[in-house]
């Protein structure tokens, strides 16, 4: 079975990811979509991503947003987040949540009453792996208010998407993290890695 | 015996936490409490922490902060520290007391005079590791002077613990490092990687 | 055969440039030139660089810049760059070109109109390992504006060479990356990690 | 024979250094010293940090900074920076000569005039690992300038230790890198990790 093959490389990102700081504390979330099914795969609550194993995800319907069965896991606290992408972005079957140190570290000044804006993002080569290829392409990125409520992070997701089709396949929650989404496991992680190196030179020329 | 497992998971962690440089040139201390007997087992002073075995702990009594038996190994300059912590705050069973260059390298400007203080920490979304899930935390966290005094710094810690409940399980002492405490050693290296990427955060904005 | 070594070489350093994040999101390109034969052997389009293998590699010919044969793999589309380079320069045998945090965070201001600039290194001793071994070197490197059309990016650099042999075996494109050059696979790295270093100084002084 | 276990250990660091990029570009020289033969056994010129093996030192006389044989082996192009130390710091068995991008980083301002001062480094608990326990050790580091001919270096080095003895078992030789000493290759290194720690700490608190 296809997503065997999918969580299994997720598991072993998952070590990676944490050995690089971006999944410390047992931070972030990780799900894969079975499109056949309307099922998601996705990280139960608190697992310790640098020791991740296959048994640590749990099934959610995509339609519901619940679990399939009643094992005593807790899907991520995120889990609305996922499903939200996953609706809107058709074609996306991975969603990969971390929170790095340079992410939580760029300063936007969101707030309740400013809860979203599109930032540039700068011109780096590495912005290629997106599609885009022209000479200046000035991508804007979706930035979200760290809400309390994690619904309401979903929420102004799908109202920003519904003003403007987002030119990267990431978006960033204010001291929170980068989420991005792909067409499978490994495409969600080269944008994963290409998201985290243009968010590393913005803040190094800020410095 | 449990302790036996929880010494070998401090081993590791030790190895890891060393080759991230937060215990170079033997710094550092690592500790679990036998509740039942009242044992502390604490890393022998001036181990090598990147080949720490579990034969370089030495079981001191939490009571008299003596060691048990005299067979050569000194227990840490620093057990004070520890036995303040297990003492004020029941229901901890590990402390790791790391230097990381960042918690180094933030500067709070205490002295004797003004020898301990709450400072703000950034509102970053893996303050949720420590359980607080308000939108806007303003947790703060306590900086104790580094008194060359050791047992100076264990009574500020006192001290400010009397004063204040701390909001987050980890202190900080300044231009020296970051002392965390947790249920088991699993739940307090949970608390250290939040604890250090925070202060990564805060470090980071400060440039 | 010299060149399987050669490959073999090139492909356990590709996997150490990707874990040091100088090759994320299947960024850059690595080649060796069989000089007796005058064909390159360049990384293909779009390879995962932290998994790369001899098998990703595809024969060009130096004179047309043409792939040897049809087999469905494309090669990198900066293949122009790396004959443009061993055309310039020869004896050089190995050509690397990696997208570093380091080298996209510094900031020339270079055009469309000023499209290329020789700008002074910091004096540091690595400096040493391009053979210079002067007190004040003040060497000078090449940086070419990232132009959309990368046949552009060559033709600036033949340009800058006809006017300047330059003092180091590197150039930048800036927020692009840097390409080295070397008499084979090892020196070519040993450049490659020099000029990493040199450029981190210039961006710590920087800030 | 003891030495053959230190050149082993050697190497084993030369690895890791190389790994942590302090050895770069086969940047940097590590010798030990076997005080009854009074034979240095000091890194060849030009080997690959990163691949090091006990076949790659050469055998060099305290007395005379010649090599005992003529085996094609150059010793590293600092060997007087080592007989320098030996010969004033009685019981040092062992120096560590490495580039980190921190020690090179930090500017001082030395020149041909002014070639050597004693900078103060900050108030770090690290520093205890040099055996200072005081409260504000306010301790001070030899920092020399990069002379083009090296032993210039040496005699600087000398100059200064005739005027003070130093508070710390390393020195700096600026835009270049780090020089410890110690009673043998483990005290050495853990020297050396204090060194860069401070160092670090210093870096970021002028940033």
């Amino acid at each position: 079975m296809k997503i065997k093959e999918e969580l299994a490389s997720l598991v072993e990102y998952s070590r990676a990811y944490y050995s690089r700081m971006w999944m410390f504390a047992t931070a972030g979330n990780l799900s894969v979509l079975d499109p056949e099914s309307g099922v998601i795969w996705i990280t139960a609550s608190g697992k310790d991503k640098g020791r991740l194993t296959v048994d640590d995800f749990i099934g959610v319907s995509l339609r519901s947003g619940e679990p399939l069965e009643d094992d005593g896991k807790r899907p991520s606290a995120e889990t609305s987040i996922h499903t939200a992408i996953y609706s809107m972005l058709t074609g996306s079957t991975c969603i990969l949540h971390v929170h790095t140190p340079t992410s939580c570290s760029l300063e936007f000044g969101l707030s309740k009453e400013e809860s979203f804006r599109f930032v540039t993002l700068p011109n780096t080569e590495i912005l290629k792996a997106f599609g885009n290829f022209l000479e200046e392409p000035n991508l804007k990125a979706l930035v979200v208010h760290n809400h309390g409520f994690v619904p309401k992070i979903s929420e102004d997701f799908k109202l920003a998407l519904n003003k403007k089709i987002p030119d990267v396949p990431f978006f960033l929650i204010e001291n929170h993290g980068i989420t991005v989404w792909g067409k499978n496991v490994w495409d969600a992680n080269k944008n994963l890695e290409a998201a985290e190196f243009v968010l590393q030179v913005m803040l190094a020329r800020k410095k």
